[in-house]
């Protein structure tokens, strides 16, 4: 994903701005949910045929601001408590391999706790 | 954040799963909204106090399961819609900077809204 | 929607358990925030169809708990921030009809926004 | 919370407009979650000391037209689907006593699943 160099010019925005104070995890944490959401809000009320011609369209690089936003909102949160991205990923997929075993769910989009 | 080769895992993942199905873009903008309501809520009703605690004991998997989540969801957007998250990221810092400008906000934490 | 009585219910019961303490309008906000994210995950990679049928099912008792948590959080913020949601709701109707006048939107979902 | 007169004013505002076909459940439950996540953002950053002057401030407004959109999307979906809201409530909050009772979480926070 984002370049050690890029995490190093998000440190220095934030440490320029004087604007760590604010950074505590649950602060990083509703503000992740908040991007979460305006990226949602790009496809509201949209069918899947509107979403295509829209991501074809200059309203595209709108999406591209609100995926950054989250993606800056993990990385401070990962940064300031020492999470590795990678390993946390690779443990989960371990878990998700596990609740949802291909022979079972195959093709089905239920939710881990359908199965018995 | 997240190696090539995770992401090839997770592409191979979803595919003998039979999920691409599932995978709109907008159903995935869904689930990574969802999956940051999830991680915030690892931080519902704690105090400052209470997180350090909480991010010291055998919980910090559980916040690490979350953050995992929401890496997921944005590698599959990012994949599919191709996305360059360290291009995204990087313009995305160069729009905040001049929205942003040191000499105006440091130390505020007021929306750019505020500024006239 | 949520009666007199109810409410009543409402206050008596985070009283009885000694939660008032927890419940900073800050706090209540990120709970409402968590529960409407839990209500969206009922519909997750449902398509409209899977939904209806969904709705008629033993399943159906599920959202309307969600449904109730969003009403509870709604309820306690308004309760103790003294919001009138009739007062509210009716002067943000007025806002939405002059940000969207009829001849203007019909049949058309775009943000206010996309209006010049 | 809502009036029936003002639940049939809601009505006719998206009818008039032609909007209904917009209004699926998962599309009203994808907007509740956007507006639930506005109405957090009024909060964002803020120490609860900075909330209590934000409450008396001209900016109170802003909270009030985000509470009232989250009770306008709840509204349409409870219309839609039928819902009775009191009932639903007062079926939660009997299940809440339940997994939730006075002796054992008198003054503690911890969700439900922390108690054996």
């Amino acid at each position: 994903m984002i370049s050690p160099e890029l995490l190093k010019e998000l440190l220095r925005f934030r440490k320029e701005r004087d604007w760590e104070q604010f950074h505590t995890p649950k602060d990083i944490a509703i503000s992740l949910s908040i991007e979460a959401s305006e990226l949602l809000e790009w496809f509201q009320w949209q069918t899947h045929q509107q979403i295509e011609q829209k991501l074809q369209s200059e309203k595209r690089e709108q999406l591209e601001d609100e995926v950054a936003d989250v993606a800056v909102y993990l990385s401070y949160l990962c940064h300031d408590l020492g999470i590795s991205l990678n390993d946390a990923v690779t443990k989960k997929m371990h878990k998700n391999a596990a609740k949802y075993p291909t022979e079972k769910v195959k093709g089905r989009a239920d939710k881990y706790t359908e199965y018995s």
